[in-house]
Protein backbone atom coordinates (compact mmCIF):
# COMPACT_ATOMS: atom_id res chain seq x y z
CA UNK A 1 0.00 0.00 0.00
CA UNK A 2 1.15 3.60 -1.18
CA UNK A 3 0.52 6.25 1.52
CA UNK A 4 -0.67 9.48 -1.06
CA UNK A 5 -0.73 12.68 0.51
CA UNK A 6 -2.07 15.20 -2.27
CA UNK A 7 -2.04 18.70 -2.50
CA UNK A 8 -2.84 20.70 -5.46
CA UNK A 9 -2.77 20.42 -9.07
CA UNK A 10 -2.86 17.05 -11.35
CA UNK A 11 0.41 15.80 -10.10
CA UNK A 12 -1.45 13.39 -7.30
CA UNK A 13 -3.47 12.14 -10.03
CA UNK A 14 -0.48 11.12 -12.17
CA UNK A 15 1.55 9.74 -9.29
CA UNK A 16 -1.78 7.51 -8.27
CA UNK A 17 -1.77 6.62 -11.62
CA UNK A 18 1.11 5.09 -12.49
CA UNK A 19 1.70 3.71 -9.26
CA UNK A 20 -1.67 1.37 -10.05
CA UNK A 21 0.10 1.19 -13.64
CA UNK A 22 2.93 -0.82 -11.02
CA UNK A 23 0.10 -2.81 -9.17
CA UNK A 24 0.38 -0.67 -6.02
CA UNK A 25 -2.88 0.33 -4.03
CA UNK A 26 -2.94 3.39 -3.00
CA UNK A 27 -4.34 5.02 -0.20
CA UNK A 28 -5.32 8.78 -0.52
CA UNK A 29 -5.15 11.48 2.22
CA UNK A 30 -6.32 14.68 0.34
CA UNK A 31 -5.57 18.26 2.25
CA UNK A 32 -8.50 20.28 2.40
CA UNK A 33 -7.94 23.50 0.55
CA UNK A 34 -5.53 22.27 -1.42
CA UNK A 35 -6.43 19.07 -3.38
CA UNK A 36 -8.92 18.18 -6.74
CA UNK A 37 -12.05 17.30 -5.35
CA UNK A 38 -12.17 14.93 -8.60
CA UNK A 39 -9.46 12.96 -6.94
CA UNK A 40 -11.60 10.82 -4.52
CA UNK A 41 -13.47 9.49 -7.44
CA UNK A 42 -10.39 9.10 -9.31
CA UNK A 43 -8.89 6.82 -7.39
CA UNK A 44 -10.03 3.14 -5.61
CA UNK A 45 -8.64 2.83 -2.24
CA UNK A 46 -9.18 4.07 1.03
CA UNK A 47 -9.44 8.20 1.17
CA UNK A 48 -9.71 10.94 3.44
CA UNK A 49 -9.92 14.51 3.49
CA UNK A 50 -7.51 16.16 6.05
CA UNK A 51 -6.94 19.87 7.37
CA UNK A 52 -3.07 20.80 6.80
CA UNK A 53 -2.23 21.03 10.80
CA UNK A 54 -4.21 17.47 11.33
CA UNK A 55 -0.38 15.90 11.44
CA UNK A 56 -1.88 12.82 14.33
CA UNK A 57 -4.98 12.04 11.90
CA UNK A 58 -2.38 12.10 8.96
CA UNK A 59 -0.39 9.53 10.63
CA UNK A 60 -3.34 7.90 12.02
CA UNK A 61 -4.82 7.37 8.68
CA UNK A 62 -1.91 6.52 6.50
CA UNK A 63 -0.68 3.80 9.34
CA UNK A 64 -4.74 2.55 9.70
CA UNK A 65 -4.22 1.89 5.63
CA UNK A 66 -1.57 -0.14 5.76
CA UNK A 67 1.06 2.17 4.49
CA UNK A 68 4.77 1.52 4.69
CA UNK A 69 6.05 4.33 1.60
CA UNK A 70 4.27 7.64 1.54
CA UNK A 71 4.64 10.34 -1.32
CA UNK A 72 3.90 13.85 -1.24
CA UNK A 73 2.82 15.17 -4.59
CA UNK A 74 1.20 18.64 -5.38
CA UNK A 75 1.87 22.24 -3.65
CA UNK A 76 0.16 22.65 -0.28
CA UNK A 77 -0.55 26.45 -0.72
CA UNK A 78 1.75 28.11 2.16
CA UNK A 79 0.14 31.34 0.72
CA UNK A 80 -3.32 30.78 1.85
CA UNK A 81 -2.40 29.06 4.94
CA UNK A 82 -0.24 32.47 6.01
CA UNK A 83 -2.66 34.81 4.80
CA UNK A 84 -5.74 33.33 6.92
CA UNK A 85 -3.73 30.87 9.52
CA UNK A 86 -6.95 30.24 10.93
CA UNK A 87 -7.54 27.80 8.13
CA UNK A 88 -4.73 25.52 10.01
CA UNK A 89 -6.07 23.55 12.42
CA UNK A 90 -2.65 22.21 14.20
CA UNK A 91 -3.58 19.32 16.59
CA UNK A 92 -1.42 18.64 19.20
CA UNK A 93 1.48 16.63 17.19
CA UNK A 94 1.03 19.31 14.68
CA UNK A 95 1.64 22.40 17.25
CA UNK A 96 4.60 20.36 19.02
CA UNK A 97 6.03 20.35 15.17
CA UNK A 98 5.35 24.09 14.31
CA UNK A 99 7.36 24.81 17.99
CA UNK A 100 10.25 23.19 17.31
CA UNK A 101 10.65 24.89 13.48
CA UNK A 102 13.12 27.72 13.65
CA UNK A 103 13.13 28.58 9.88
CA UNK A 104 10.22 28.15 8.07
CA UNK A 105 11.11 27.91 4.31
CA UNK A 106 9.12 25.49 2.01
CA UNK A 107 11.50 22.33 2.65
CA UNK A 108 12.02 23.35 6.28
CA UNK A 109 8.14 22.33 6.91
CA UNK A 110 8.37 19.32 4.79
CA UNK A 111 11.15 18.29 5.70
CA UNK A 112 9.78 17.56 9.37
CA UNK A 113 6.71 16.62 8.10
CA UNK A 114 7.85 13.89 6.91
CA UNK A 115 10.51 13.63 9.60
CA UNK A 116 7.42 13.07 12.00
CA UNK A 117 6.14 10.18 9.44
CA UNK A 118 9.73 8.69 9.18
CA UNK A 119 9.52 8.35 13.00
CA UNK A 120 6.45 6.03 12.35
CA UNK A 121 7.65 3.93 10.12
CA UNK A 122 6.02 5.73 7.14
CA UNK A 123 8.81 6.01 4.51
CA UNK A 124 8.72 8.90 2.59
CA UNK A 125 9.88 8.49 -0.74
CA UNK A 126 10.82 11.19 -4.16
CA UNK A 127 7.36 12.20 -5.22
CA UNK A 128 8.60 11.12 -8.73
CA UNK A 129 9.17 7.52 -8.15
CA UNK A 130 7.14 6.22 -10.87
CA UNK A 131 7.52 9.27 -13.00
CA UNK A 132 11.11 8.79 -13.87
CA UNK A 133 10.57 8.58 -17.29
CA UNK A 134 8.86 11.60 -17.24
CA UNK A 135 11.41 13.83 -16.41
CA UNK A 136 12.80 16.43 -18.73
CA UNK A 137 15.03 15.54 -21.71
CA UNK A 138 17.65 18.60 -22.49
CA UNK A 139 16.23 20.17 -26.02
CA UNK A 140 13.66 21.44 -27.46
CA UNK A 141 10.52 19.46 -26.29
CA UNK A 142 7.79 21.22 -28.58
CA UNK A 143 7.31 24.22 -30.24
CA UNK A 144 9.19 26.51 -32.95
CA UNK A 145 12.83 26.08 -32.68
CA UNK A 146 14.53 28.64 -30.53
CA UNK A 147 16.48 31.75 -32.14
CA UNK A 148 19.60 33.08 -30.29
CA UNK A 149 18.28 36.32 -28.48
CA UNK A 150 15.90 33.69 -26.48
CA UNK A 151 18.73 31.29 -25.72
CA UNK A 152 20.38 33.98 -24.21
CA UNK A 153 17.30 34.64 -22.02
CA UNK A 154 17.11 31.43 -21.06
CA UNK A 155 20.70 31.06 -20.08
CA UNK A 156 20.57 34.64 -17.69
CA UNK A 157 16.98 33.15 -16.41
CA UNK A 158 18.96 29.93 -15.10
CA UNK A 159 21.66 31.83 -13.92
CA UNK A 160 18.70 33.63 -12.19
CA UNK A 161 16.79 30.68 -10.71
CA UNK A 162 20.12 29.58 -9.56
CA UNK A 163 21.53 32.34 -7.59
CA UNK A 164 18.12 32.16 -5.49
CA UNK A 165 17.63 28.11 -5.12
CA UNK A 166 20.56 28.40 -2.74
CA UNK A 167 17.86 30.56 -0.68
CA UNK A 168 14.47 28.17 -0.62
CA UNK A 169 13.40 31.10 -3.08
CA UNK A 170 10.66 30.19 -5.32
CA UNK A 171 11.99 28.35 -8.55
CA UNK A 172 10.99 30.76 -11.60
CA UNK A 173 11.93 33.66 -12.99
CA UNK A 174 10.91 35.83 -16.40
CA UNK A 175 13.44 37.31 -18.97
CA UNK A 176 13.64 39.45 -21.91
CA UNK A 177 16.41 40.59 -24.25
CA UNK A 178 18.55 40.12 -21.06
CA UNK A 179 16.24 42.19 -18.81
CA UNK A 180 14.77 39.80 -15.07
CA UNK A 181 11.62 40.87 -15.53
CA UNK A 182 9.72 39.17 -12.78
CA UNK A 183 10.93 36.66 -10.02
CA UNK A 184 8.97 34.38 -8.43
CA UNK A 185 8.92 34.12 -4.13
CA UNK A 186 5.73 33.15 -2.69
CA UNK A 187 3.18 34.38 -5.22
CA UNK A 188 3.67 31.52 -7.33
CA UNK A 189 4.40 31.16 -11.09
CA UNK A 190 1.35 31.94 -12.57
CA UNK A 191 1.08 35.10 -10.68
CA UNK A 192 4.69 35.88 -11.25
CA UNK A 193 4.09 35.34 -15.54
CA UNK A 194 1.20 37.69 -15.34
CA UNK A 195 3.10 40.40 -13.68
CA UNK A 196 6.18 40.27 -16.01
CA UNK A 197 3.10 40.28 -18.94
CA UNK A 198 3.00 44.06 -18.24
CA UNK A 199 6.08 44.61 -19.98
CA UNK A 200 5.22 43.26 -23.07
CA UNK A 201 5.55 39.87 -25.05
CA UNK A 202 8.70 38.10 -26.40
CA UNK A 203 9.76 37.06 -23.04
CA UNK A 204 10.96 33.75 -21.21
CA UNK A 205 10.16 31.45 -18.23
CA UNK A 206 12.81 29.93 -16.75
CA UNK A 207 11.71 27.29 -13.98
CA UNK A 208 13.98 24.87 -11.87
CA UNK A 209 14.51 23.18 -9.04
CA UNK A 210 16.39 24.17 -6.31
CA UNK A 211 19.74 23.61 -5.98
CA UNK A 212 19.21 21.17 -2.75
CA UNK A 213 15.98 20.35 -3.60
CA UNK A 214 14.43 17.32 -1.80
CA UNK A 215 13.02 15.68 -4.24
CA UNK A 216 10.25 13.75 -2.00
CA UNK A 217 8.99 17.30 -1.93
CA UNK A 218 7.09 19.80 -4.60
CA UNK A 219 8.94 18.88 -7.90
CA UNK A 220 8.92 21.87 -10.22
CA UNK A 221 6.31 21.20 -12.57
CA UNK A 222 3.98 22.82 -15.15
CA UNK A 223 1.09 21.67 -16.86
CA UNK A 224 -1.84 22.55 -19.23
CA UNK A 225 -2.43 25.71 -17.06
CA UNK A 226 0.76 27.40 -16.98
CA UNK A 227 1.18 26.95 -20.63
CA UNK A 228 -2.47 28.66 -21.03
CA UNK A 229 -1.11 31.39 -18.81
CA UNK A 230 2.26 31.90 -20.58
CA UNK A 231 0.27 31.86 -23.96
CA UNK A 232 -2.08 35.32 -22.29
CA UNK A 233 1.22 36.73 -21.10
CA UNK A 234 2.91 36.12 -24.90
CA UNK A 235 5.80 34.12 -23.57
CA UNK A 236 8.14 32.86 -26.51
CA UNK A 237 9.54 29.80 -24.27
CA UNK A 238 9.59 27.89 -21.43
CA UNK A 239 12.48 26.49 -20.53
CA UNK A 240 12.81 23.42 -17.85
CA UNK A 241 15.66 21.95 -15.74
CA UNK A 242 16.81 18.36 -16.81
CA UNK A 243 16.24 16.18 -14.73
CA UNK A 244 14.52 17.56 -11.78
CA UNK A 245 10.92 19.27 -13.91
CA UNK A 246 7.76 17.75 -14.53
CA UNK A 247 5.53 18.18 -17.60
CA UNK A 248 2.04 17.20 -16.35
CA UNK A 249 -0.09 15.55 -18.62
CA UNK A 250 2.29 16.25 -21.33
CA UNK A 251 0.11 15.79 -24.64
CA UNK A 252 -2.73 18.58 -23.62
CA UNK A 253 0.19 21.00 -22.36
CA UNK A 254 2.11 20.46 -25.55
CA UNK A 255 -0.58 20.88 -27.87
CA UNK A 256 -1.07 23.94 -25.93
CA UNK A 257 2.05 25.13 -26.79
CA UNK A 258 2.19 24.42 -30.13
CA UNK A 259 -0.97 26.34 -30.43
CA UNK A 260 0.72 29.37 -28.82
CA UNK A 261 3.89 28.86 -30.82
CA UNK A 262 5.83 28.61 -27.92
CA UNK A 263 8.83 26.92 -27.40
CA UNK A 264 9.33 24.15 -24.17
CA UNK A 265 13.08 23.44 -23.70
CA UNK A 266 14.65 21.33 -21.13
CA UNK A 267 17.94 23.10 -20.50
CA UNK A 268 21.18 21.65 -18.43
CA UNK A 269 23.79 23.18 -16.72
CA UNK A 270 25.43 23.87 -20.31
CA UNK A 271 23.11 26.11 -21.85
CA UNK A 272 23.58 28.65 -18.25
CA UNK B 1 28.13 74.24 -13.93
CA UNK B 2 26.91 70.79 -12.68
CA UNK B 3 24.84 68.83 -14.98
CA UNK B 4 21.94 67.15 -13.97
CA UNK B 5 19.64 64.65 -15.27
CA UNK B 6 16.56 64.23 -13.34
CA UNK B 7 14.52 61.32 -13.65
CA UNK B 8 11.48 60.67 -10.71
CA UNK B 9 11.52 61.18 -7.10
CA UNK B 10 13.17 63.38 -4.61
CA UNK B 11 16.72 62.50 -5.38
CA UNK B 12 17.12 65.28 -8.14
CA UNK B 13 15.82 67.89 -5.58
CA UNK B 14 18.67 66.62 -2.97
CA UNK B 15 21.30 66.79 -5.78
CA UNK B 16 20.24 70.42 -6.79
CA UNK B 17 20.08 71.59 -2.93
CA UNK B 18 23.50 70.00 -1.80
CA UNK B 19 25.43 71.14 -5.07
CA UNK B 20 24.04 74.52 -4.46
CA UNK B 21 24.98 74.82 -0.95
CA UNK B 22 28.41 73.99 -2.36
CA UNK B 23 28.45 77.08 -4.63
CA UNK B 24 27.82 75.18 -7.97
CA UNK B 25 25.02 76.36 -10.42
CA UNK B 26 22.80 73.22 -11.88
CA UNK B 27 21.95 73.06 -15.22
CA UNK B 28 18.70 70.64 -15.34
CA UNK B 29 17.58 68.49 -17.81
CA UNK B 30 14.20 66.92 -16.65
CA UNK B 31 13.55 63.71 -18.27
CA UNK B 32 9.74 63.54 -19.30
CA UNK B 33 7.00 61.24 -17.90
CA UNK B 34 9.43 60.67 -14.78
CA UNK B 35 11.18 63.86 -12.84
CA UNK B 36 8.68 65.25 -10.65
CA UNK B 37 6.66 68.82 -12.84
CA UNK B 38 8.06 70.79 -9.18
CA UNK B 39 11.47 70.60 -10.10
CA UNK B 40 11.07 73.40 -12.77
CA UNK B 41 10.13 75.58 -10.14
CA UNK B 42 12.72 74.81 -7.10
CA UNK B 43 15.78 74.83 -9.32
CA UNK B 44 17.14 79.00 -10.87
CA UNK B 45 19.45 77.59 -13.46
CA UNK B 46 18.80 76.36 -16.92
CA UNK B 47 15.95 73.92 -17.77
CA UNK B 48 14.80 71.48 -19.81
CA UNK B 49 11.97 68.64 -20.12
CA UNK B 50 13.34 66.15 -22.59
CA UNK B 51 11.93 62.97 -23.95
CA UNK B 52 14.20 59.91 -22.60
CA UNK B 53 15.34 58.81 -25.93
CA UNK B 54 16.57 62.68 -26.86
CA UNK B 55 20.69 61.88 -26.12
CA UNK B 56 21.41 64.00 -29.09
CA UNK B 57 19.07 67.23 -27.62
CA UNK B 58 20.79 66.10 -23.90
CA UNK B 59 24.12 66.25 -25.47
CA UNK B 60 23.32 69.73 -26.71
CA UNK B 61 21.54 71.44 -23.64
CA UNK B 62 24.69 70.12 -21.50
CA UNK B 63 27.29 71.48 -23.52
CA UNK B 64 25.07 74.58 -23.80
CA UNK B 65 25.16 75.65 -20.77
CA UNK B 66 28.49 74.55 -20.20
CA UNK B 67 28.29 71.99 -17.93
CA UNK B 68 31.48 70.02 -17.14
CA UNK B 69 30.01 67.27 -15.32
CA UNK B 70 27.44 65.50 -14.95
CA UNK B 71 25.37 63.87 -12.29
CA UNK B 72 22.32 61.03 -13.36
CA UNK B 73 19.34 60.83 -9.99
CA UNK B 74 16.15 59.60 -10.10
CA UNK B 75 15.06 56.58 -11.70
CA UNK B 76 13.66 56.43 -15.68
CA UNK B 77 10.94 54.15 -15.77
CA UNK B 78 12.05 51.55 -17.75
CA UNK B 79 9.04 49.22 -16.88
CA UNK B 80 7.11 52.70 -18.85
CA UNK B 81 9.55 52.21 -21.55
CA UNK B 82 8.70 48.62 -22.18
CA UNK B 83 5.28 49.00 -21.63
CA UNK B 84 4.58 51.28 -24.46
CA UNK B 85 7.61 52.06 -26.68
CA UNK B 86 5.79 54.95 -28.47
CA UNK B 87 6.28 56.94 -25.63
CA UNK B 88 10.23 56.73 -26.20
CA UNK B 89 11.18 58.81 -28.74
CA UNK B 90 14.88 58.19 -29.79
CA UNK B 91 16.53 60.29 -31.78
CA UNK B 92 19.32 59.47 -34.40
CA UNK B 93 22.49 59.50 -31.47
CA UNK B 94 20.05 57.39 -28.94
CA UNK B 95 19.07 55.00 -32.28
CA UNK B 96 22.59 54.23 -32.82
CA UNK B 97 23.39 53.42 -29.12
CA UNK B 98 20.42 51.31 -28.62
CA UNK B 99 21.92 49.36 -31.47
CA UNK B 100 25.02 48.70 -29.99
CA UNK B 101 23.21 47.45 -26.88
CA UNK B 102 23.67 43.44 -26.28
CA UNK B 103 22.05 43.22 -23.15
CA UNK B 104 19.36 46.09 -22.02
CA UNK B 105 19.93 45.71 -17.92
CA UNK B 106 19.25 48.69 -16.54
CA UNK B 107 23.03 49.41 -15.74
CA UNK B 108 23.63 48.08 -19.47
CA UNK B 109 21.81 51.26 -20.53
CA UNK B 110 22.60 53.66 -18.08
CA UNK B 111 26.58 52.86 -18.63
CA UNK B 112 26.21 53.34 -22.28
CA UNK B 113 24.22 56.56 -22.03
CA UNK B 114 27.33 57.62 -19.70
CA UNK B 115 29.92 56.56 -21.99
CA UNK B 116 27.98 58.84 -24.86
CA UNK B 117 28.31 61.86 -22.46
CA UNK B 118 31.86 61.04 -21.53
CA UNK B 119 33.00 61.39 -25.27
CA UNK B 120 31.73 64.29 -25.42
CA UNK B 121 33.51 65.65 -22.77
CA UNK B 122 31.00 65.36 -20.00
CA UNK B 123 32.02 63.77 -17.04
CA UNK B 124 29.55 61.44 -15.19
CA UNK B 125 30.18 61.95 -11.39
CA UNK B 126 28.38 59.99 -8.73
CA UNK B 127 25.15 60.66 -7.80
CA UNK B 128 25.60 60.81 -4.58
CA UNK B 129 29.25 63.08 -4.79
CA UNK B 130 27.18 65.78 -2.91
CA UNK B 131 25.67 63.66 -0.20
CA UNK B 132 28.49 61.80 1.48
CA UNK B 133 27.55 62.21 5.11
CA UNK B 134 23.92 61.37 3.91
CA UNK B 135 24.40 57.61 3.09
CA UNK B 136 23.40 55.12 5.15
CA UNK B 137 25.47 54.11 8.56
CA UNK B 138 25.19 51.04 10.28
CA UNK B 139 23.28 50.29 13.13
CA UNK B 140 19.30 51.48 14.32
CA UNK B 141 18.57 54.72 12.41
CA UNK B 142 14.80 55.26 13.57
CA UNK B 143 12.76 53.09 15.62
CA UNK B 144 12.13 50.11 18.02
CA UNK B 145 15.24 48.15 18.75
CA UNK B 146 15.74 45.10 16.83
CA UNK B 147 14.39 41.42 18.10
CA UNK B 148 16.57 38.37 17.43
CA UNK B 149 13.67 36.82 15.20
CA UNK B 150 13.27 40.39 12.39
CA UNK B 151 17.58 40.45 12.97
CA UNK B 152 17.81 37.04 11.53
CA UNK B 153 15.24 37.54 8.51
CA UNK B 154 16.88 40.78 7.88
CA UNK B 155 20.42 38.54 7.20
CA UNK B 156 18.55 36.31 5.33
CA UNK B 157 16.65 39.22 3.17
CA UNK B 158 20.64 40.72 2.42
CA UNK B 159 22.20 37.19 1.59
CA UNK B 160 18.96 36.90 -1.17
CA UNK B 161 19.57 40.44 -2.60
CA UNK B 162 23.50 39.99 -2.72
CA UNK B 163 22.27 36.65 -4.70
CA UNK B 164 20.67 39.00 -7.10
CA UNK B 165 22.69 41.74 -7.56
CA UNK B 166 24.81 39.38 -9.60
CA UNK B 167 22.37 39.89 -12.19
CA UNK B 168 21.59 43.00 -12.85
CA UNK B 169 18.22 42.59 -10.95
CA UNK B 170 16.09 44.45 -8.56
CA UNK B 171 17.42 44.86 -5.19
CA UNK B 172 15.09 44.57 -2.46
CA UNK B 173 13.18 41.41 -1.24
CA UNK B 174 10.88 41.05 1.36
CA UNK B 175 11.27 38.00 4.35
CA UNK B 176 9.01 37.12 7.15
CA UNK B 177 10.26 33.82 9.71
CA UNK B 178 12.33 32.46 7.64
CA UNK B 179 10.15 32.93 4.46
CA UNK B 180 11.39 35.25 1.33
CA UNK B 181 7.77 36.43 0.63
CA UNK B 182 8.97 38.48 -2.31
CA UNK B 183 11.47 39.53 -4.88
CA UNK B 184 11.94 42.63 -6.31
CA UNK B 185 12.50 42.75 -10.28
CA UNK B 186 11.52 45.23 -12.72
CA UNK B 187 8.00 46.08 -10.76
CA UNK B 188 9.81 48.62 -7.98
CA UNK B 189 10.18 48.39 -4.51
CA UNK B 190 6.35 49.65 -3.33
CA UNK B 191 4.69 47.21 -5.58
CA UNK B 192 6.65 44.35 -4.37
CA UNK B 193 6.11 45.51 -0.77
CA UNK B 194 2.49 45.56 -1.62
CA UNK B 195 2.34 41.93 -2.81
CA UNK B 196 4.23 40.28 0.13
CA UNK B 197 1.86 42.49 2.57
CA UNK B 198 -0.63 39.51 0.95
CA UNK B 199 0.98 37.50 3.48
CA UNK B 200 0.51 38.92 6.62
CA UNK B 201 2.05 41.51 8.97
CA UNK B 202 5.37 41.63 10.42
CA UNK B 203 7.75 41.18 7.32
CA UNK B 204 11.48 43.02 6.66
CA UNK B 205 11.94 45.03 3.89
CA UNK B 206 16.09 44.81 2.70
CA UNK B 207 17.17 47.25 -0.02
CA UNK B 208 20.93 47.17 -1.30
CA UNK B 209 22.74 47.83 -4.18
CA UNK B 210 24.21 45.31 -6.17
CA UNK B 211 27.49 44.03 -6.22
CA UNK B 212 29.22 46.03 -9.26
CA UNK B 213 26.53 49.22 -8.67
CA UNK B 214 27.92 51.63 -10.52
CA UNK B 215 27.35 54.87 -7.95
CA UNK B 216 26.77 57.33 -11.05
CA UNK B 217 23.79 55.47 -11.17
CA UNK B 218 20.16 54.70 -9.80
CA UNK B 219 21.39 54.59 -6.42
CA UNK B 220 19.00 52.54 -4.37
CA UNK B 221 17.12 54.79 -2.04
CA UNK B 222 13.95 54.91 -0.15
CA UNK B 223 11.93 57.89 1.33
CA UNK B 224 8.80 58.96 3.01
CA UNK B 225 6.22 57.60 0.09
CA UNK B 226 8.18 53.96 0.46
CA UNK B 227 7.75 54.23 4.62
CA UNK B 228 3.62 54.91 3.81
CA UNK B 229 4.03 51.58 1.70
CA UNK B 230 5.87 49.61 4.67
CA UNK B 231 3.61 51.41 7.67
CA UNK B 232 0.08 50.07 5.40
CA UNK B 233 1.79 46.65 4.41
CA UNK B 234 3.01 46.17 8.61
CA UNK B 235 6.72 45.81 8.08
CA UNK B 236 8.29 45.76 11.44
CA UNK B 237 11.77 46.82 9.56
CA UNK B 238 13.32 47.85 6.42
CA UNK B 239 16.76 47.00 5.93
CA UNK B 240 19.33 48.99 3.78
CA UNK B 241 22.75 48.55 2.97
CA UNK B 242 25.73 50.56 4.73
CA UNK B 243 27.44 52.91 2.27
CA UNK B 244 25.10 52.44 -0.77
CA UNK B 245 22.20 53.32 0.09
CA UNK B 246 20.76 56.69 0.87
CA UNK B 247 17.01 57.66 2.88
CA UNK B 248 16.01 60.46 1.12
CA UNK B 249 14.05 63.53 2.82
CA UNK B 250 15.32 61.83 6.26
CA UNK B 251 13.62 64.26 8.58
CA UNK B 252 10.33 62.62 7.22
CA UNK B 253 11.02 59.41 6.56
CA UNK B 254 12.13 58.66 10.14
CA UNK B 255 9.28 60.20 11.51
CA UNK B 256 6.93 58.21 9.46
CA UNK B 257 8.95 55.15 10.10
CA UNK B 258 8.56 56.14 14.53
CA UNK B 259 4.73 56.52 13.68
CA UNK B 260 4.73 53.18 12.18
CA UNK B 261 6.98 51.12 14.74
CA UNK B 262 8.54 50.38 11.78
CA UNK B 263 12.94 50.07 12.39
CA UNK B 264 15.06 51.68 10.07
CA UNK B 265 18.90 49.84 10.29
CA UNK B 266 21.81 50.04 8.28
CA UNK B 267 23.06 46.76 7.92
CA UNK B 268 27.36 45.84 6.73
CA UNK B 269 28.25 42.56 5.72
CA UNK B 270 28.95 41.65 9.03
CA UNK B 271 24.81 41.10 9.19
CA UNK B 272 24.34 39.19 6.82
Amino acid sequence: MLGLIAGSGPLPFEVASAARDRGLQVAVAAIEDNADPALERAVAGPFAWLNAGELGKLVEFLRGAGAREVILAGAVSKRALLADPSRLRPDARALALLGRLAARGDDAILRAVADELEREGLRVVESTRYLAQRMTRRGVLCGPPLEPAARADLALGLRVVASLGEHDVGQACVVRQGTVLAVEALEGTDRMIRRAAEFGAGAVLVKAAKREQDMRFDVPVIGPATVEVAAEARLRAIGLEVGRTLVLEPERSSAAAERAGITIVGLGAEDA
